[in-house]
């Protein structure tokens, strides 16, 4: 039987010499290699006590709104700038050149509420960190934060540090 | 009981005057509206023969990841120029001022596959009708095509004749 990992496709060197890119697509692709995807995640968060789930952009949209469908869980929207229409809050992050932000709506986490935040790839953490931020901004707390893969060369669980951190594949390289 | 059209939030004269924008994130961020919304979707489909979802990005991919685990189908990207990790084909559409375009990973559709578009809403059809292209241009069949909202005033209904166009709720207006 196909374990979860075997439906990632990794690409040498790409983008550039030394990284091993991850592509999941060829996870989604498959009936199969997605179910067990979303099983996974329902599988690390067995034991965590939540309330919504938030998805971050756009990736983290795909496996965010299957797994709140399956288990009947709100699912908030974590975007890019511009992209939601009510009023937002943003919170910027630092990338290897220069900076972006994430945004959410700002009545999109009710105080007090637990969020897993839902993500298919961690790397540096840097856009997960801004996304548990903003959670805590709007009065809320972070139950876990959940990965596909985790990419444990480049710590982003150092960079999380704090958080609840729950990853189904963990790949030591870049 | 509340229907699906009760967790859309609709906006007068937003972005425009005249205009009234449909906001789906409401939809999502309540349990029961997602569920709901998903439910929408396989029922309008089930009659539909079909081998594959492409969700179209993002909203599309909400509905359609959700819908796929659910239908227990394969889920292909339709992304934004430049998203993709491995080799894509690429159609232009219009938009009111300049153009945008579309990709697919070119081994995502195998020839003689029938594939359901999602999107969460139907505008003026540009963005569905690239993808549609896509499909066919890959070999495959759009068996239909499925949105949770149909502007109708818009006519993307009639850009897409001669597609099997399906739609939860219609707005009569832009």
């Amino acid at each position: 039987m196909k374990k979860l990992e075997d439906y990632v496709l990794s690409i040498p060197d790409f983008p550039e010499e030394g990284i091993i890119f991850r592509d999941i697509t060829t996870v989604l692709e498959d009936a199969d290699g997605f179910a067990l995807a979303v099983d996974s995640y329902k599988e690390l968060l067995k034991d965590v006590d939540f309330d919504v789930i938030v998805g971050v952009e756009s990736r983290g949209f795909v496996f965010g709104a299957a797994l709140a469908n399956m288990l009947h869980k709100p699912l908030i929207l974590a975007r890019k700038p511009g992209k939601l229409p009510r009023e937002t809050i943003s919170q910027d992050y630092e990338l290897e050149y220069g900076k972006d932000s994430i945004e959410m709506h700002t009545d999109s986490i009710k105080s007090g509420q637990r969020a897993v935040i839902i993500d298919d790839l961690i790397a540096t953490g840097g856009t997960v960190e801004a996304v548990a931020k903003l959670v805590e901004r709007l009065g809320g707390s972070v139950a876990a934060i959940a990965f596909m893969i985790e990419l444990a060369g480049l710590n982003g669980r150092k960079r999380l540090e704090g958080y609840d951190i729950r990853s189904a594949i963990v790949y030591e390289g870049k």
